[in-house]
């Protein structure tokens, strides 16, 4: 997508392949910055500091982070442990195991010396498919989002934290259906959730709406409630960092109290999520393990500051405690539907089987029941 | 209650009796700072910048504020001029306009000269009551959390946005119980919904806690919902801005997710008010006007920065727009009681009616269906 017009991925190969480049997502709005990864150091790091985050995209930083791990150490033992250090930067998401995974099966039966290359090939195809996935789950939600068209008025959509472009290689997963209407010429507008505490709405989703010319309103996360009840909201799209095989939505925290709203409402609340956000092998999401995060992120804030500088200011009084779970699920009864590259389906064991059934009956095999 | 082990209230009247004292809220909770009121003017100010805040604080300041116009202008008009600007300060909290009208209703029939000291009187006795309401709110209050206790772990209470005794004249509403169940000798902790976008429970309500030695943590305002799904919660506690004569409650923006969230996990959900807040002439929540304030709260914070000086930072894209309810409705239906100082009733007609049959009965007598 464009970031001053100019189009952009949120992770891309150096002309000279030596490294990965990403956007330094710490910094926007304020700062459009890149950074180089070199070193699978370097990948663990920019997915634990969150330079780069959204579940598509650590997973893509993940392959990456693989490749770069076996530049330096192309053994099995070099693969086992670049595998394991990425897959522990970061626990909720599963495309991040996945995608790691993904790569090193690729690699494995390859001798060493023809490893790196072939896993940033295996990473570059990864990256290919998110974008061809993005691409499709938009032209499903965008007729998705026709069906649900009202007369004389822009579509109200509500989206929280950021699933757009940014989150993904390209397109995004909860905004590639506004992203594909605005290209059929539907008038849409975004409620934005500033999605405390890392703001990823309000920093991120806000500003590359900004930059795609799509008309947006940011509001704190206590507001989508109220929008409901007046009848403000036409439909809610979020994303996905791990999808049960039950249905069940585990995304960032916030989501399930926007879910219960709008089932309140008769709001229609999807997911919009690629197949490498299922994990077949969980049940339900009430075992998803949950990250809980430096409770700084509570305690200070990060913004601009009046002399143009990112400042970090302090919120709360020196004393208190504070705790900062990063996601939540959301039970599949709450959920309308899942947008994915293969459709929209029920989320639910039947719905998942009949937009995969290769992957479902191959996990049925696994684990009879 | 104690702010550095001193006793304070939130509002008093100078030694000298020239001017209304109050803790500037916008400070807290990185400096305590007290602020003289002297004008109609500068009590319209402090209602209106949020120098003060908090319903049944509000209802105290505007009672002196009438008084403090008197001062200067003593006549019927200047009398009708002092109670229109009031009410016109912040449109939500009824307790506002009540406290207003009950003053001016108390020295009308006086002739000018006496008005401003009878209403000067008049609104230390509205403070009494005040205090006296928060006293039996927490007596009332704490004998149902008594009834929650959970054997070997402290009481789990979860509070949205400040209704401690920083928003009322002492005790407070929602956290009067927990202040009273603490001088019980009753383990609490409380779950503080930072509640966005100003703050109130991260700055206001961490900050009171603290001062009276109250377990606290202090959470982003999308946390709630994740936590009664996990157990982590017993009660909600909330305050209320307005009630209407059905018993729905108008309160900070999302309260209404927060209760949503307690019924979707059978977690009680009480809020607690004085008779002030109830708006007997509202046959329901519907038709609350619900305050749109300054989106600068949203795009902006103000925290402390590294050079202890309290530092604004933006949050936001240039150029994307905020929109900032601050408050929303929770229909009747999800909220478990009413703990006022009579008791605790059903927030329904009925239960209103239980715990005041004289003001039921008036109203009914007025409005016959």
């Amino acid at each position: 997508m464009n970031v001053d017009g100019q189009p952009y991925r949120t992770i891309w190969l150096s002309d000279d392949g030596a490294a990965v480049c990403v956007i330094d997502q710490r910094r926007l709005p304020h700062q459009f910055v890149t950074a180089q990864l070199r070193t699978l150091d370097d990948a663990v790091m920019a997915i634990d500091d969150m330079t780069v985050r959204g579940a598509p995209l650590i997973g893509a930083t993940a392959a990456f982070g693989v490749a770069l791990g076996l530049r330096a150490d192309p053994s099995d033992a070099g693969l086992a442990r670049a595998v394991t250090r990425l897959i522990g930067s970061r626990p909720t998401a599963v495309n991040l195991a996945w995608a790691a995974r993904e790569v090193a099966a690729a690699v494995q039966p390859l001798p060493p010396a023809e490893r790196f290359a072939a896993a940033i090939r295996d990473a570059q195809r990864i990256c290919e498919d998110d974008v061809e996935s993005g691409l499709r789950i938009g032209e499903h939600g965008a007729d998705l989002l026709a069906g649900l068209k009202v007369a004389n008025r822009p579509l109200q959509v509500l989206t929280h934290c950021n699933a757009g472009w940014l989150a993904a290689v390209d397109w995004g997963t909860a905004l590639a259906p506004v992203y594909q209407a605005q290209r059929r010429g539907m008038a849409v507008h975004v409620w934005v959730d500033e999605t405390r505490p890392r703001n990823q709405g309000a920093s991120l989703t806000a500003w590359e709406l900004g930059q795609q010319g799509i008309a947006h309103t940011v509001i704190a996360d206590n507001t989508g409630g109220h929008l409901m009840r007046q009848g403000l909201v036409d439909v809610c799209i979020v994303g996905a960092d791990r999808v049960a095989a039950n249905g069940d939505v585990c995304n960032k925290i916030g989501t399930y109290l926007k879910a219960l709203a709008a089932f309140d409402n008769d709001v229609p609340f999807y997911a919009a999520l690629p197949h490498s956000t299922i994990d077949w092998n969980l049940p339900s999401g009430d075992t998803i393990r949950i990250e809980e995060r430096d409770p700084e992120e509570i305690h200070t804030i990060v913004g601009l500051d009046r002399n143009g500088a990112l400042s970090r200011v302090r919120l709360t009084p020196v004393g208190s405690a504070a705790a900062n779970y990063a996601f939540d699920v959301t039970p599949a009864r709450l959920i309308s539907g899942l947008i994915t590259e293969r459709g929209v389906g029920v989320a639910s064991p039947q719905g998942l089987a009949t937009l995969y059934p290769a992957q479902a009956r191959a996990h049925q095999q696994a684990h009879p029941q």
